[in-house]
């Protein structure tokens, strides 16, 4: 951990000095946007649908880095190389970066941008998932925050939702947040897909949640392979009792739920068929 | 500004030296507390309310930093010494600092605490308050995030839902955010009080309000001093049909709002007798 080189503000430096003042406003506030990423055999996964969501969130923060794509992919693919990775968690941070004044953001910005990696190996079906086994989730008190508060496309240093959401747990994976309305919404770093009766079900972005990256591919996935899809708003009823039910994230890719509050729920046929598919879409983007 | 010196982890450090891990959980994901404090005269103005509101804070984030309050005042006090401020701007943050892992916290925490102070003049009636003019403001589409999202009480360093609201702005000094509901609830960074036939009005902390300390001395004062006070729910129409109208915080003690989204309010008698009651009482905690 300690020999690691982290990519901060352009500088490839050892762990130990990878820091940023007290004064940036990703610190004080959290006015960061980021991006959690993932390398297959040295290729970034989605690299387009990363730099997009990046964007979005960054439009949604009116933070206008002025640093194009190719400038921030050049950096992970060095943060890589300086520390001899090929399958690999990778997390890009910019910030607001140190600014004059206080709260209210100024237009000119000096963004401080990082870049962290680690190894993580390939899982899919002819390996070892990341995950030890099938989640346990818990549905939790702690509430979504509400796009009218935080756009919930936005992806963004701001995280004590997710974090009270998990200190909430005792012995489960994941949390599961409901919408302020009662609505399933998503996990604290994760989406939600259920099955019943064949249909494959996620709640829907036009409710507060994030439009996860892994949770598009896997819905491009489903309906090219002619499985029914619904998005839209659910109870947690609806959830517990679905025939399977996973989650989502680049980390996780598709995560069956072993248990949510005690109910036995699991993968199955579908969960398989699509974690299959999302096996040959690594396969397809990241080693041909 | 670059030769002043920030209390970082028990130690004095130049301000280009202020730094913390990029792996900090309070620049990963906001996750710490902060105060924003006042010294006049070389006293910190109400440290009990302010360590009482941090361990709030860090109880609702179930953060144990295991500092006493003993601790965290005298780095306060240290740091206005080496700096050779006695009426100061001072803001205290306490992060859950470096942990393995992700998102879910550890119980064992070793804390980051930054003290940052910086000269602010004495105001009150007798000196020039610390802002130019009364406040224009504006109410903003933004929402506050709910209660049941994020704790009210806690002061944090998750502050995109102010920046947010900022942002919203062109021209003016603060933003006035309104609950999901749509109750009026505060500004990014201040309380809200207006007068209405002699009675003091103020949004009630059972709403998604955050408890300010001045608030709360204000409405101490106010009772002290025989003035009706009603802390309640309100629209944003029982705002603008006010006869006075001022903001709240520590830096900007009472603040008219000269005029809300175009309409003019002012302060009058009321917010000047409370003014001065503000003064009052500074005087005799900081200065007898």
């Amino acid at each position: 951990m300690s020999d690691r080189l982290y990519h901060v503000d352009g500088e490839l430096v050892p762990a130990a000095e990878a820091t940023v003042s007290v004064d940036d406003r990703g610190f004080r506030y959290g006015d960061a946007a980021f991006e959690t990423l993932r390398a297959y055999g040295g290729s970034v996964l989605g690299w387009d649908a990363h730099r997009e969501r990046l964007a979005e969130t960054c439009e949604a923060l009116s933070l206008e880095h002025g640093l194009s794509g190719g400038d921030l992919r050049a950096r992970i693919d060095e943060t890589l190389d300086a520390n001899a990775l090929v399958d690999a968690y990778v997390r890009l941070s910019i910030t607001r970066g140190v600014q004059p004044g206080k709260l209210t953001p100024r237009p000119e910005v000096e963004p401080t941008v990082v870049v962290y990696a680690k190894p993580l190996p390939r899982g899919g079906l002819e390996g070892d998932p990341v995950w030890d086994e099938p989640a346990t989730v818990r549905s939790v008190e702690t509430r979504r925050i509400p796009d009218a508060a935080l756009p919930s496309g936005a992806k963004t240093h701001n995280y004590l939702n997710g974090i009270l959401a998990r200190t909430e747990l005792e012995d489960a994976d994941e949390a599961l947040l409901s919408t302020v309305e009662g609505d399933v919404a998503e996990g604290a770093t994760s989406n939600l897909f259920f099955v019943r009766d064949g249909c494959l079900h996620t709640p829907t972005t036009d409710a507060d949640v994030l439009p996860g990256i892994t949770r598009a591919t896997v819905l491009e996935l489903a309906r090219g392979a002619g499985i029914e899809v619904e998005e839209g708003r659910y109870g947690l009823a609806d959830v517990l009792g679905a025939d399977e039910a996973f989650l989502t994230n680049r980390t996780w890719e598709l995560r069956p739920i072993d248990v949510l509050d005690g109910v036995e729920l699991g993968g199955g046929p579908v969960t398989e068929r699509l974690s299959g598919l999302y096996d040959e879409r690594v396969e397809e983007r990241c080693y041909r």
